[in-house]
């Protein structure tokens, strides 16, 4: 087989760029280990970004979207039991669309299945070859026992963390950048009506939470939780009770529990491989770089870098390979904005076991400022709507 | 001998309060351990936030500073060569005045020998008594081996982070909260035209540098040292050499450098004693907390709480207690922000042995979107002014 992009993974990323490309007439096939049905059950976050609702409308995803996302103009932050509102519209002119990544994925594969594009699901043993040495990529997978393999242009690797993209890169070629947090969320999906209709970010003593939601029917709750925790430890009365105990008394009153359509744990991690291209591979999203959950930038910033290496496949077909060399640094600059803002976002809200007294008061303070300041407000805020790209 | 307040400490924030205090008809004694030379032989910061040129103002001791003061409408940061001015006015509509500290006290200095108040100089062995039991407070002293003693309605405790005032304070009556930083500032006091006309702060892989100045024809230069470090092991021509390194090649250029009036190291270190009142001896300046000198905060919050405090004394012998009995946790509102600046932007210029990779692209990070944001250059400049009192 022979196409001009081979994309790894049919995660969002890997659909989106795909469905970019074929929209500009660039051939693609994607290849990706699982099974539809395994992407489709990832339960991610649900925060979109303007920069992200208008790559979707770009190639033709957007329209369930817009029907049933919902657009979030604010969201509240609570600390020492008070309820402060980010007010991102006022603040920024932009909002946020709450629509939950599994949507985003569901309507990607929709559309491409309409298209009648290619997308090879449960390929085992993928390979990525020759992509650094002057001679034409290759991609190898094995499928039901018989291996297969792709020539193409250029390898796309969407195919995130724990993926074989850049484990393929030669350790030498890549500096990579690490913070390993020492808790996690606990997070529980249910059908329940969401606590508010704006998400709510809480810094309490006993640690983090998060009211977040998928639709008006749908809920998604957070606690921070020590890294060494296991979610059997968790039962769903527990994970309640916590979550009450961390809300203002208002909001816990308001609060309706049910039971759990799912309940994990996430670690949380910040990452960044630099550069994100080796030769004809590039690397997208989360293959190339992870930010801990808090503000929710991770599809968003994966997102953008689709968004960067449409643009430059686009150019390289027309001759101008500015785009391709650049790819790397003009994702880089947003990157690392993004990775800032989520580990900030982190160290502002959490409890922190290493924190000493003095710190946890720089900690309450710098909340307190920016909750007081017009220029504080308006730094959350168009970091949250998202940095322009 | 009776007075209303007797003030220990004949720094800056002492003499301000007792001009204040005079100006208000409140008799008050000044009592400093060492002698007025010494005093003004201290050479400190050089930045007047707006609230502390009021302040000035109010008690009659601003006519050399407007005269000789040099209004700062911005200042510079400087990153990877780059240099990036921060416009004060523009940004906030105000400005800073830059004038010694030295200048200031001796302003104040020779206003309360002009209003013919007393100041006791070289008092030894003074103490602070009966503030907390509902008697009368006292300041006991010798004076060439004679005792002496001061009876009075209240104490203030302006005498600096040794003083004796704080240590004078039951230990289980305050919470103390402290950060040392793993460096200081090598600092040098010239008689060198400035390298420019605005402050410079600069952020390089070597460490932080400032390039102030006191006046047209005085500068004042520093360079982070590891806290190790001891002045006699710097020359005055490597602590050039090493200023040098750190600045933009076009500042390296034009700095004028010359023989030192004055070479020392200065630790950095973030404090808080809390509350800043134990009964009737309230605690001001240093005594109670302490900045690290980067974004030029300690004389301005020593000037706030002063304020403070005189418009309490004022309420108080008017009949209005609410003003002393509020007096800590107003300043310490303002306080803590100031800590939270100071040791914010300590952090943002400065090598930290301890940092990881990770950590020191998030410094990198962290500046650039401040840089590049208008709220980010805004949060920076109302800080750098002086919130609000």
């Amino acid at each position: 087989m022979r196409t001009q992009v081979a994309i790894i993974g049919a995660g969002p990323a890997g659909l989106l760029l795909g469905q970019l490309l074929s929209a500009s007439g660039i051939d693609n096939v994607i290849v990706e280990q699982r099974s539809g049905d395994y992407v489709l059950g990832r339960i991610r976050a649900g925060v979109l970004e303007p920069v992200t609702v208008s790559l979707l409308e770009a190639c033709g995803a957007a329209a369930r979207m817009h029907r049933d996302g919902l657009p979030h103009e604010g969201f509240e932050l609570c600390t020492g039991g008070q309820r402060h509102r980010i007010d991102l519209q006022a603040l920024t002119g932009r909002h946020v669309t709450v629509y939950g990544q599994t949507e985003v994925t569901r309507d990607l594969m929709q559309a491409r299945a309409d298209s009648g594009r290619s997308t090879v699901y449960e390929a085992e043993d993928v390979r990525v070859l020759d992509f650094d040495d002057g001679s034409s990529p290759r991609v190898q997978y094995r499928l039901g026992g018989e291996l297969h393999e792709i020539a193409c242009d250029f390898i796309a690797g969407c195919d995130g963390f724990h993926g074989v993209c850049r484990a393929s890169i030669p350790a030498d070629r890549l500096q990579t950048f690490e913070r390993v947090y020492p808790f996690g969320w606990l997070g529980v999906l249910a059908d329940v009506p969401p606590l508010s209709h704006e998400l709510m970010y809480v810094r309490h003593e006993r640690g983090f939470a998060l009211c977040s939601q998928r639709s008006h029917t749908r809920s998604r709750y957070y606690v921070q939780v020590p890294s060494s925790d296991r979610v059997e430890q968790w039962s769903d009365a527990a994970f309640w009770e916590e979550l009450k105990r961390r809300l203002p008394d208002d909001a816990a009153e308001r609060l309706v529990t049910g039971d759990p359509i799912e309940k994990s744990i996430a670690p949380l991690r910040s990452f960044v491989a630099e550069p994100m291209r080796c030769g004809r591979l590039f690397l997208a999203g989360d293959a190339a770089h992870i930010v801990p959950p808090t503000g929710a930038k991770g599809l968003n910033l994966a997102a953008s870098d689709v968004g960067y290496l449409w643009q430059a496949l686009v150019d390289f077909y027309k001759g101008d390979v500015s785009g391709v060399d650049g790819y790397s640094a003009r994702c880089l600059q947003r990157v690392w904005k993004a990775e800032r803002f989520s580990w900030w976002m982190t160290g502002l809200l959490h409890r922190f076991p290493e924190h000493s007294p003095f710190e946890q008061r720089m900690q309450e303070a710098e909340l307190a400022y920016l909750l007081e300041s017009d220029a504080g407000r308006r730094v959350i805020a168009e970091n949250y709507v998202g940095l322009p790209v």
